[in-house]
């Protein structure tokens, strides 16, 4: 058959018609729920040869195994994590996940964001230790195979940078990457951060832990008990693999839904003490200066958020049905619904959130749309299980005021251009 | 502080002793479900000092962004896929997941199994087209964007290879992933197959769905019309970003617990039939010759299974606590408990399942052990929501014979050795 292939691009037609759409939308989901649903399809005269034979097909394709690890298709080159342009330095810098390229709510290692303080330290594991010290009865020094001794778990968490974005650069970006990419989510096991204090006993008066990092920053931020003794974890493990140096290797970390900084990476030191450390990165870096001239400090969680990640900025869509969809997330634990307007917040709908939805993890959502082709503006808006709303901008900064830097969690509007094109609509205005 | 290093590993001395076994057992768990804990920690006599500077803290790292898709480190270059040595041809034939290496239920997309019928194409989604035709009122063929355009889920679901082992190689192999390496797990993201079929409208008599693969040996598989209506999946997506080319890039057919040849890549063409294909995968290959000579054809099921990671062949333990983890997962539904032996099958123990647990997924399990050093052989068994217990190879071969080549799910048994060596106890026996 395959010796005379009907080349069907030369002979199709537009399907995308009122009836099929009706018949789409009783067939289907009864008309109930949803929109009714229709792909820009197109249909061939000829049914039953086969379509035309690629290329592709007339010869043997590489060799199973020619790639032991893995690699994305060429065809995928420009879906990577992207830095700032034209900084001094990039040893304290951030890259940014590319949200409107991914499905789902796990984020491949590969694309996991970055902000490290001094650069990537490149670590033997065999040579790491972490030292447990301070207001504890048998202060403890952990190789490794220590570590991956005790009784393990694996959950689904979100990371995020506090910075995400900054204030300053809240208005600008082009993409959702731009925009938010400094958030990801992963399956991280590890060992409970609980079971090694018990390890080690904890004495009266232990307060805090103050984790410091490997890497030449040294970076060390101070965690309150109450959270070590709840969800934090050490985790040794990403995505079913170890960490990558990228995310900490051997040993991070890992403190749910607090700033992304606290999570701290190269784990090489847990010291318990009374007081917090007031390092620097609690100090100088990682406050927020309210518009009462006082600086919050400590702010741990990370607020309810959300974005659209497609239709998205420097994307286009055509009229007809879209489907937008969008990750929401809240350091405060589960996200309990997500609403959606497409005509500027004059009205909102509510999206379909995926199932399983996870305690302080992405969580994807999903709404049917059919553009007719006005020019719009469309939006999301989470509402974490606590009950707390993201903000607009406005409503931000009429209680943080505009010097804050970190913790901007401001809902993301996207301008739909009468062509199709979405951008940005702060830079837009 | 760090002008004054103390360098811990010289003075060091092992805690483990009885003592801190019963602090931890009273103090952590409350001494009632699991074996009390202890990792071979070491203690420092000096304990408010840090410990010493590694020679990665005294200069900078790598930059943020030198890897704009990241990669593992260099340290776990053994952590890879592996293809059985020495065949004639690789353009037909398996790489193996490192299972032992692995944590959580997540597998990494560059570690996903491989089985290829004839290479890996590379192909342009621009040009590539999924033809779907036959018993249908609308014939359609499909570009990647329309695909994309349907309204999209994710789900996590494993797949496995049928011959995972392969009767006669069953016997062989050291690690986990020589054994059981034809599996892996992801979440998948995609358009489920009832949308695409309501899309075209299947006709009365529509039994069978014929896929066909874009690869150069046109891999085709027949799929009953039940599965493709109930959780069937066109994937484009794994774990957040785009398919690889090893995985089906651009499209692939997921049909969740069906075994693996079924879930057709590169998927160019649905053939909507009255009856199945009897393509050559339906009638050479993939079906299970029985010990009265007739051979069983569309055994669909992958069944259930299980197999103890860690400690697996070629690990070694020490004396003392140990977690005993390892995977699980039946193509019938969820898993529904796993049991462990540590005395060669004499008695068994129920094993932790990790939350949450899903529908035809890996489920990792874990139960605490103390190894007192003698000789011994552990191994698990699954049982899955259907009431079905994965077999000895004894009982699966009672029943099957020994002519079978594909769905060997038999218990994987390993030996301990007095110096704590692991190995596979079939090659022992």
């Amino acid at each position: 058959m395959r010796d005379d292939p009907y080349n069907l691009s030369k002979t199709t037609k537009n399907v995308h018609s009122r009836r099929e759409a009706l018949k789409y939308g009783s067939a289907l989901l009864g008309g109930a729920l949803f929109t009714p649903v229709i792909a820009r399809a197109q249909t061939t005269e000829v049914t039953n040869l086969p379509p035309n034979v690629p290329e592709w097909m007339t010869f043997p394709g590489a060799n199973v195994g020619s790639e032991p690890y893995g690699t994305p298709s060429p065809y995928e080159k420009d879906v990577v994590r992207r830095v700032v342009e034209g900084l001094d330095q990039y040893t304290s810098s951030s890259s940014r996940t590319p949200l409107q390229d991914l499905d789902g709510i796990i984020t491949p290692n590969g694309l996991f964001y970055e902000r490290h303080h001094g650069g990537i330290p490149q670590i033997d594991p065999q040579q790491h230790r972490l030292m447990v010290h301070g207001l504890v009865d048998n202060p403890l020094n952990f190789t490794m195979e220590d570590i991956r001794r005790f009784p393990a778990q694996s959950r689904i968490h979100f990371l995020e940078c506090s910075g995400n974005p900054t204030y300053r650069s809240a208005m600008k970006g082009a993409t959702a990457q731009d925009l938010f990419g400094l958030v990801s989510c992963a399956e991280w096991t590890g060992v409970p951060l609980k079971t090694v204090l018990e390890e080690v006993g904890l004495q009266a008066g232990a307060k805090w832990v103050i984790a410091e990092g490997a890497d030449s920053a040294a970076l060390t931020r101070s965690i309150p008990i109450e959270k070590c003794l709840d969800d934090a974890m050490l985790v040794y493990s990403q995505n079913g693999e170890r960490l990558r140096p990228q995310q900490g290797y051997p040993v991070r970390l890992l403190v749910p839904g607090f700033e992304g900084n606290m999570n701290v990476k190269w784990l090489r030191r847990l010291h318990v003490a009374a007081e917090p450390a007031h390092s620097r990165e609690e100090t100088s870096k990682y406050t927020d200066l309210m518009p009462d001239g006082i600086a919050r400090q400590f702010s741990f969680y990370m607020e309810a958020k959300s974005i659209i990640t497609r239709p998205s900025g420097t994307q286009s869509i055509s009229k007809g049905y879209n489907e937008i969809t969008g990750i929401a997330w809240s350091g405060h634990g589960k996200i309990a619904h997500v609403d959606v307007s497409v005509d500027n917040g004059k009205t909102w709908q509510t999206a379909e959130l995926q199932e399983p939805v996870f305690d302080k993890a992405l969580t994807r959502f999903r709404l049917p749309w059919t553009w007719g082709g006005e020019p719009t503006v469309i939006m999301s808006r989470a509402t974490d299980e606590t009950g707390y709303v993201q903000p607009t901008f406005e409503e931000l900064t009429a209680v943080r005021g505009v010097n804050s830097f970190y913790h901007n969690n401001t809902i993301i509007p996207w301008q739909i251009a009468e062509n199709g094109e979405v951008s940005n609509a702060y830079s837009d205005a």
